[in-house]
């Protein structure tokens, strides 16, 4: 079958065996799947990951052990723990530390014509949720965990800082849930996708000298961002750290100490949650898609997708066939 | 009077004039006082203070405007907020915008003959209560102030990280409130104080490599002591930062987001806690005392302070004599 694999570099290729399906595996067959930036720091060497890519994904069950599965789309958490331990007996096993992670660590992603998960993994998608709204279940999942770092956020001030796709989406996330948030960036190209969903927005560089809000996210991707956050932090808030900076980066961490903050890590969230949310039409994140591409054309489309500044990159779809870039 | 200030250099000032007690302070004079890193860090140009040093004391009230404070032994909150803002209508004012720190920003401290204080900053100290024991009272309530980071912390395996003065009294205050704490440092000696109270100690090269606790308290202050909290921590287990490192360094924080780590800055606690777990005996913190120097002996005290590895080092006293080192 058609993958897109990572070996020593990213490559398409069309003779890539078929998966085989333990037990308690579903083959599912990829419908769409969305292209995140943890792919180009896999490709960099990110985790040591060699298999295909793909971790975002909305696909159709072909096969499984519980048959009612079959024909059913799909969405599925990422994180496939042992299931035996405390971590996945008691939660969601997301910190398993025998978890493989789809496309990312230990199991072969979704840029493929097939895949297999653990059928535990699974969500079930609404008729009414599109692939396109769906293949976001996973990054939108991760924006919503925001608020099991934050209880009580809803009507709270807050800042999403940064732009990019994940800034974009956790504002759509939180606005959604009702917290009072403004996206703060430096393009205003991209804050206008959020302005136009009735979210506030502000230009980094308009934000008034002492502003200062009980709940910040970081998702600006640089490390520069962290001490940005921290100095937009009242005395006692929370700053959510989205971004995983692989490389040490100088931070002066004093102002943790001295304004007493709560400084959480925040990951992985609940699919379930996330279909809900798009279900209920709390977030609709499709304006964030700029452009969609046939399997085929995968190289292309992480290209693409690598180049500053892109959106949401998609591929697949019924028709294999390139669609026109939105944007 | 006599007083130890801050200018230029920090020196022994017999000629300091009276302080003036403002409408709402009281005049208190000081019976025992202690000497913190902080003051060291001070004298060096942190927060660019001038004036007389000193943040830990006991005092006995001279006057005051409710005149049932006349002649009560006391120890103070440090923080004086505005007493108006939310900050501190709600909560203690430990950060209130507009508040003076005493001996750390805004106002003269407690290395003098008499100091002045607002009355509603004053914890009255009972009768079994030490001086030598409430002398601590405030670095005992930054230690339990880890409690507010972390609820539900009673019977939960914790690790303090650092076996100076502040993590001894942390590891003290913890244990005394019924965390399962361990104590690790690279001093044989150090720990062992803590150890003939019982507390379980470890020295840093002989923990098991993959020890990891759901709670740390770093407590090391150099910067390396934040990585290495972080690599001890459970995933979702809270790191509680005591250390003010007041430059910037490098440390790698995605174990944060990786991990989902909760990562809390924790300065000033309750006063009035502190006193009631000396009182109750759950804490005795005369072991750490190194030395007691007599006010006028204060530059040969700092400089005693300055050691490295020194325990805690006491000014004043009724006899006005230097005692015998204890250590």
């Amino acid at each position: 079958m058609l993958a897109l694999r990572l070996a020593d570099r990213v490559f398409l290729d069309p003779e890539c065996p078929e998966p085989a399906r333990a037990p308690g595996d579903a083959l599912v067959r990829m419908r769409v799947a969305g292209v995140c930036d943890t792919d180009m720091q896999l490709a960099r060497g990110y985790m040591g990951f060699r298999g295909i890519l793909g971790h975002e994904f909305v696909g159709e069950v072909l096969d499984a052990g519980d048959a009612s599965w079959i024909g059913r789309r799909v969405v599925a958490d990422i994180n496939a723990g042992c299931g035996l331990c405390d971590e996945c007996r008691l939660r969601a096993g997301h910190h398993c530390a025998r978890r493989s992670v789809l496309g990312i660590f230990g199991r072969d992603g979704a840029f493929a014509e097939r895949l297999t998960i653990p059928e535990r993994c699974l969500v079930a998608v609404p008729d009414p949720v599109s692939d396109e709204a769906a293949v976001f279940a996973e990054p939108l999942a991760a924006a919503l965990h925001v608020l099991d770092a934050c209880r009580g956020a809803e009507g709270m001030p807050a800042i999403v800082l940064g732009d990019g796709k994940l800034g974009l989406l956790t504002a759509m996330a939180l606005h959604g849930a009702g917290v009072r948030v403004t996206l703060v960036g430096h393009h205003a190209s991209k804050l206008s996708i959020a302005a136009r969903l009735g979210i506030p927005v502000a230009l980094e560089g308009d934000l008034p000298e002492a502003t200062r809000v009980p709940l910040v996210v970081e998702a600006t991707g640089s490390p520069g961002g962290i001490a940005r956050s921290l100095s937009l932090t009242c005395p006692r808030g929370t700053v959510v750290l989205k971004t995983t900076v692989a490389d040490s980066s100088s931070v002066d961490l004093s102002p943790i100490v001295i304004d007493e903050l709560h400084v959480v890590g925040s990951r992985c969230g609940e699919l379930r949650q996330a279909i809900e949310a798009l279900e209920a039409g709390r977030v609709d994140p499709r304006p964030l898609i700029a452009a969609r591409y046939p399997l085929r054309a995968a190289e292309e489309a992480l290209a693409h997708a690598a180049r500053k500044g892109t959106l949401k990159i998609l591929l697949g779809g019924e028709q294999e066939e390139r669609s026109k870039p939105r944007s």
